[in-house]
């Protein structure tokens, strides 16, 4: 039997190339990548991750090493749902989402690099396999940007490639936020996907009043406008106005997404892989997407994403996020004709540059 | 301004004196405690904590050190609810429950010990002043032992001056749990207080047929049935047997405190100030008890829930957990005439034996 043999785990702390900010989380100046390579006893591993805004990064690394990796060390790597389940498990009194979430998540990851190496495989196939690329759109993190600096954005996004343009709102004035939205819709004319991102820094009545400012510009969704725990709050907003919602970056457990599919009315989800339990986690999320109706997208690390979207009969859309993982990797995101194409190697196809780590890492 | 000048941390990991089992966590052999003395630009200072059933400990104490140390620094200790909102915003994008809620606990309890020092008051006045003095029950973490032991483990608890006991349920057959209900009621008599506890054994269905069978022992009340995540299943339950439900301490954000009071039909609340967000989240959710009237009770750590129990008009049951914590402290646990007292000194009252503490800790 070919077991678990140890677990390798790293922090990096990654600075941006410029301060970003959102609505409720403030300024980034820097991204946490934790990385966790599996070793199997025959000599065969795979490596998966998590990322944070900045911050818990250390409480991830320390959950692997002291808790996930003195359980896994001698397990079958094989059945990587029951692990997946185990795991859970074993880390349910300090878990039920939160750090859990996103340290089981990158042991998850690791365990299906495994997987996809051993059957020779690339990610695309061997999660769903519908096509080995999808739509996706660049999400600024752009609140502070002054206008004129939004709209170069956004022309720079259009000229490497993309059609779809996401970029943050919240401004403490709703008519800035109108102003800004209609500034980008300018540049994008009419028919180009645009959509929006308020990081939940609305009330219920303050996001109804948004749908209804926001209605001239057809967006093709408003991204989490109130606090992502108020499942039913979203059903309303959704129910007075007709804007199409999204959410799941938040989301960290099969129970709160599916509070999300049956009371929010949403028109896309967005799990993200890095801190929804992983492959196995983000597959579970894509299974309800279909039994629910809903595109499924993704939030963050489009260098991994990218496969699984691609991999789903109800695609949605890829996130393309301001946090550059994909430049920390051999194979940064690959887009042709407005699509983001998924890696054809075996594994997740995500395979990082330790030295370029090492070298931006910021202590 | 005093301010906030340092953060000490600190992780043990202290064994238990004999293997614990209950349904759903398997053996417990140690359990952990995490402590966060805050000390003030004046000099004084204060201790919280936090505790688990022996794993995620290094998560939480990585976070205090790492996180919410560097956050706190040269900030105002003075008003505790903005720090408290400070840190939960803070950690957000990680937290939202799990690990998070357990590191912010500590910290919130170091704050109060201190703004109790501070008014030169004991925390059962700070907390509400109803009364220094609650009803007790003796929590047996029991489910490995054979009858004749839990029998003995039971005539123990009431030889040590308690009149209610809570088992462990959750066998593989129902008809066990019965069997082991009965010979408790017996030992008890039919007037003291007998709850049950299946810590989310058991599925919707098999928590409604074994409501039927434990009908003829007026249980006071069946815990943790299922799931907590299943808010609606709790009111199912309830609905369906008239048993009176509790749960608690498997939550963790004061959003899904409110889905169960909401929607789980419960008869007794029972928060856990080490995991939902120290004396600060533990006094929102008793303020919830309120609104919804039901009896605030308590997880765990009774040298700290005795004073916040006491406080409270609405004041249910102190559970007397089997992590004898309060036996590393200057003062354990003191029950008069069936009550749990408070202690009457400035501050929360629990002071560590740091001595002891470090003699006991297993690396
Ligand atoms: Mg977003
Ligand atoms: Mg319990």
């Amino acid at each position: 039997m070919t077991t678990i043999q140890d677990v390798a785990v790293n922090r990096f702390n990654l600075p941006l190339a410029e301060v970003l900010t959102d609505a409720k989380h403030g300024d980034h100046t820097h991204f946490e990548l934790i990385t966790a390579t599996v070793r199997l006893s025959d000599g065969s591993e795979g490596t998966g991750y998590s990322y944070t805004g900045g911050r818990g990064g250390h409480a991830i690394a320390a959950m692997i090493q002291h808790d996930l990796t003195p359980f896994l060390i001698g397990k079958d790597a094989h059945d990587v749902e029951s692990l997946y389940d185990a795991m859970q498990w074993h880390m349910h009194y300090v878990a039920r989402g939160g750090v859990a979430s996103f340290a089981i998540s990158a042991v998850d990851i690791a365990l299906w690099d495994i997987r996809c190496k051993k059957a020779d495989q690339p990610l695309w196939k061997m999660a769903g396999g519908s096509s080995d690329r999808c739509n996706a759109y660049c999400g600024g993190i752009d609140l502070n940007f002054p206008l004129e600096k939004l709209v170069a954005q956004t022309e720079g996004y259009l000229a490497s490639g993309f059609n779809a343009v996401k970029i943050k709102i919240g401004q403490p004035d709703l008519a800035d936020d109108v102003t800004r939205i209609a500034a980008i819709r300018d540049v994008l004319g009419p028919d180009r996907p645009f959509m929006v991102d308020a990081n939940y820094a609305m009330s219920v009545p303050q996001a109804i009043e948004a749908c209804h400012a926001f209605k001239p510009f057809d967006l093709m969704w408003f991204e989490e406008p109130t606090i992502p725990d108020d499942y039913f709050g979203y059903g309303e907003i959704a129910r007075a106005t007709g804007m199409p919602l999204a959410m799941g970056e938040n989301l960290h457990t099969i129970h709160e997404f599916e509070y999300a599919f049956r009371n929010s009315q949403l028109s896309f989800i967005q799990p993200d892989a890095s801190n929804c339990g992983g492959i196995t986690g983000w597959l579970q999320v894509a299974e309800q997407s279909v039994e629910h109706d809903i595109p499924i997208c993704s939030h963050g690390m489009q260098e991994l994403h990218v496969s699984l979207v691609s991999a789903r009969s109800n695609a949605g859309w890829l996130e393309v996020h301001s946090f550059p993982i994909d430049q920390y990797t051999t194979r940064p995101l690959v887009v042709e004709d407005h699509l983001a194409v998924a890696p054809n190697t075996p594994g997740t196809g995500v395979v990082f540059d330790w030295d370029k780590l090492r070298d931006s890492h910021h202590a």
